[in-house]
């Protein structure tokens, strides 16, 4: 059986040897996908050891980390409309369904459908094999969610993604043009009432992006440890040989260190709860599905902290010449600072306080 | 068989009750360690049932929390000396050794020993039926470790703790005057060189510790949710009906909340490294010991921070009209700030610190 | 000329060795109010200087503080009217006015009024020569502002103050019993519309508030670094011969003191501006009130901050005997965490926030 | 007179419209240093408004404003050996004198001295006209402080420069190739023992610093609010029409503005007590020098958290499409993150913590 942790881990090295060029780049991640293709990691089917890949991917590239996440996302909600899902162990999956665009319209024909529309922030869709694509029937207004080949005819990306942080992840518009969807390639309808199995999917989203989100932390944790065991000079007054004896330092690191594991076992708790959640089928709840919800924030809310702080923080023990820009440091602060906006992360903490008060269960939307 | 955590759960119910009003009254918790007596909750022994019960008194008494966590702690590590300890289902145990202080004087006699002196801090140690003491022979400077009965011939206790928080834990000091200790009641030497086993002792009181922090946060959430659902008005111009409405209070309940649950799985965790470090036994390496170490002091780093934090937030989703004495919301802080100070938790903080840049275990001491 | 100054330090001398115990003992400030009586305090007419003592004597006693502070505001703000106060150097003032109770009724009679009915959070109101309070006509609705004697006949006290802080404050409730009220003791109406010169009144209390806040802070730092100094022990592992040696102390006192200076200097400037406003008289402009609102605001934030954490994070430098109830170095932290709930500082920053955004001038309200 | 606050915030607007742009090109600041001269801003002689313009400045583009900073300091410190000081008002001043570098060798010859080596850290010096530079002499070891002309014979610059952020300070290297020193160009001897008012130019670097580290914070606020009024969406669950009425928008906003405000409040005494020591030429005492030490570091301190969370924090009322690379909303993040590891700053606090605890002075080195 093959150690997929020690694949991940022999990936992340490769990764994070060059993450710093290949951000200032700033090209598509096809050499990248190529490389999570070849690993063999896209093919990996259990849940947990996808989590934990993803973590030790995301902590060495968190732009390679996001689009594993939702690769393994992609093919795990097409799952919950319970029809047979299709793929294959080098097929990269990608996503268009930013809910806060308008809906990409769905035009029926003899065969299925057509499809047009321009949607923004579709994560990994330019270099994806194979896309999970939401849209709305012009005919009757349903919500349709189908799969659409990567390479597809009417399909493009006007590549539009320049942000300060995650910049290799491909996450610009996609352009839709009388692209056809066979009948076949529809998974199924978003009931319009309260679905606790489909509505997971939202979940999911946000579990990827908490997981992330430690994974960057873990990722700057270990970049700044290496950089001031090698290569900080004490300060002057501080009484001590080496930078790793320094009071500060340690304390530093050390809470740190310890904030992050926290966050880490929460969003672990997080992911084991959207498992049992997902594994219940359609014997699932509206009050378990409540709790997952709430677990999930949470543990957005403790790593979206964390993550912002500790890239941030780790430059006081890194010092002054760290801030070369050969080194690359910034890149764990501006990928956490552009990710951790996907969704206001208050309004998580309001779910969360909410339901600790109330009881009150997180609404239904495209973000929780 | 039992179900522990329904005991426990209906014990805190009474115990919060009137936990404000026995606050005020500072007195030695004869009356509390008669419930938790009466209850059955002494004689647990599963460690797992241990921890989760502990975590439930002490967020409705963080008081008889300590008590009940130093409890099962010193018959466990009675236990690390492979010797066969006997209890009682309805004994109390607690423990005479803070290590700061000057030790205590053993005599060897011709049936076993004597001991003589003074030691602060004892938590529990007036109210306990079976103590475990610490002191260092006269002859030979061996730091033996020793079983007291607490009704013990020559044995007193001031009653002299009196501080701002944990005010029923009866932590004053203990005066021993020719205290006889017989052979048997020996549970062992503490060897001079470092012993991984034997110093797993230490990191169950720092353990015990981190779990009661969370405790505390969890506990001051608690009561502070039933406030304001129940009692907090709306802030005049906030434009809600109800305090439960006003988007600030959710927002602070959910981020308190979060980080709470992320401190409480850390401190679990560091329960089940520990746990799984005590039954290695024998086998137990010095790195085993030092990994624990390092989750335990992570757990108290992070606990520390979220406790004091907690309990004093927690004033502003209550409001001024919470301040009245008769509530004793102030409780949680005073108990809070008062153990967190148990030792300097920067300390424990640079521990993770040094372990994470240089792989530094911890020094085995009375506190790490 | 009296150095006023020198005058504060020297009661706060006195104030501050007995503090901790006329904190347990939680009388009446009957004493106090006596000391600052003979010591000339009460007749400082100079704004700066009132504000330079409030810090002295709020550092040393919040409680007495607290009296001082707002017994210069209520003299201030009867003043806002433009009709001749009366005062004594000697005479101690205090306010009826918590404006989120019910409004007292005043009912006109042949040679003024009667007042009727009951008000909560008096501060002051039980030991004073001299009180402000506010009323609302019967027969027309208007809202007026008077002079009661502190002995007059018809005024109770029913002493209900119990709270967690700031409880030698007297800040119980008042009622009023067909108290007389001549014509000459009124000082004017509330205007319906919107007053600039009047409704600064609010803001005097909010900035009694911002320097007290600034105060507490200030007091515990001081009684703090004494304690480290003659009392704390150093850490058995942190290689230094002294607390004050401690790196880790060293930095946390750093950085407590830093950031309540710069509290103190925006509360000072908070003053300054408040007391240009009130000098401009009626050409005080709507513009002008809204920046003074805003500085006050901001005022009250940094400062609502700085005191709860500086109050509960010196406990970290003084360690864990400095609990002990004898130094009651907890009265510092209730005191603040009572305090800065006077009303909810989210709401301030808020009207900061706004007017950062908007501009908009904040409300005028009994708060703002 | 020139309104020279005026004539920085019309500077200002311009650096601030293509500021994002001119940091993505990360070329020398010529263009910038020349607009510097155009305006009559370099020949600004009073000290308080050197501060304000800096600021002004610095909030626009913290690069211009780190070298208009330094440039009034290099003015002022080579005034304070006592020495006429001849300038023009359109000369840039520059300085290179890393303390932390190898010194330069200065040996002397029959009409002054020649100077070699190499310096780093040397911010603006590559586009001065006038350098401060410090040298040792190779003959009896003196520190000499001394100017050259920029363009002078033997000077060069690799250009080595390329950080994270203050990426147009040109803040690269400085080879000294036989750069003659005509003996008239010697501003003086650093004397050995300590001299309060030589001393005074470490604490002139450390004064700019903060005040940039606050216009750093000014500046990230004001675009960031900018941004949120114009571009930001109101979240969707938000129930308000626009982002600037967002309740928890509001609310970061007013906790930004207030401790920007406190922290500007500190660095503006800090100058002014600097400016006082300053003026009080050789009566400087030690203990003033050692009291302007402490409210500078003390000013770091605040302005260093205050600059780092503010320009991080802004991102979460800005929302994740304010991400994109054009707005180049992180360079104040960068800006700050690189400029406030100037030296380390828990060394700063230290400093004033030892000096609160013990009234120890700091001690006279190139960084206190």
């Amino acid at each position: 059986m093959t150690d997929w942790l020690a694949v991940a881990r022999e990936l992340a090295t490769r990764l994070s040897s060059d993450a710093a060029d290949r951000d200032r780049a700033n090209q598509a991640p096809v050499k990248e996908v190529e490389l999570l293709r070849q690993s063999g990691l896209l093919g990996v089917a259990d849940w947990t050891t996808q989590l934990a890949v993803g973590r030790i991917i995301g902590a060495a590239d968190a732009n390679i980390g996001h689009l594993l996440g939702y690769h393994y996302l992609q093919i795990w909600r097409s799952g919950l409309f319970d029809k047979p899902v299709r793929t294959q162990p080098d097929w990269f999956w990608a996503g268009v369904s930013n809910p806060l665009d308008a809906a990409l319209e769905l035009m029926p024909t003899e065969s299925g459908f057509v499809v047009n529309g321009r949607k923004t922030f579709a994560t990994g869709a330019a270099v994806a094999d194979r896309l999970v694509v939401s849209a709305t029937r012009t005919d009757n207004g349903e919500k349709i969610t189908f799969l659409v080949d990567g390479k597809a005819s009417g399909l493009s990306f006007p590549g539009d993604w320049d942000n300060i942080g995650q910049r290799l992840t491909a996450s610009g518009g996609v352009l839709f043009e009388n692209v056809e969807v066979p009948a076949e390639a529809v998974l199924g309808v978003q009931p319009t009432g309260e679905h606790p199995r489909l509505s997971l999917a939202a979940l999911g989203f946000q579990l990827v992006l908490a997981q992330l989100y430690v994974a960057m932390a873990e990722g700057a944790l270990a970049e700044a440890a290496e950089y001031t065991r090698s290569k900080t000079r004490p300060w002057f007054v501080s009484g001590v040989d080496a930078a790793v004896e320094d009071p500060h330092i340690l304390v530093s690191y050390g809470e740190m260190v310890a904030q992050v594991r926290a966050a880490g076992l929460l969003a672990d708790q997080a992911g084991a709860e959207l498992l049992e959640a997902s594994e219940a089928g359609t014997a699932l709840t509206k009050e378990k599905r409540g709790e997952v919800a709430v677990t999930i924030s949470a543990a957005k809310v403790v790593s979206t902290k964390v993550a912002n702080e500790v890239t941030s923080r780790i430059f006081e023990q890194v010092g002054a010449r760290g801030t070369a820009a050969g080194y690359g440091l910034d890149r764990f602060w501006r990928n956490a600072r552009t990710l951790t906006l996907h969704d206001p992360v208050v309004y998580k903490a309001r779910e969360v306080g909410e339901n600790y008060l109330t009881g009150a269960r997180p609404a239904c939307t495209g973000y929780s």
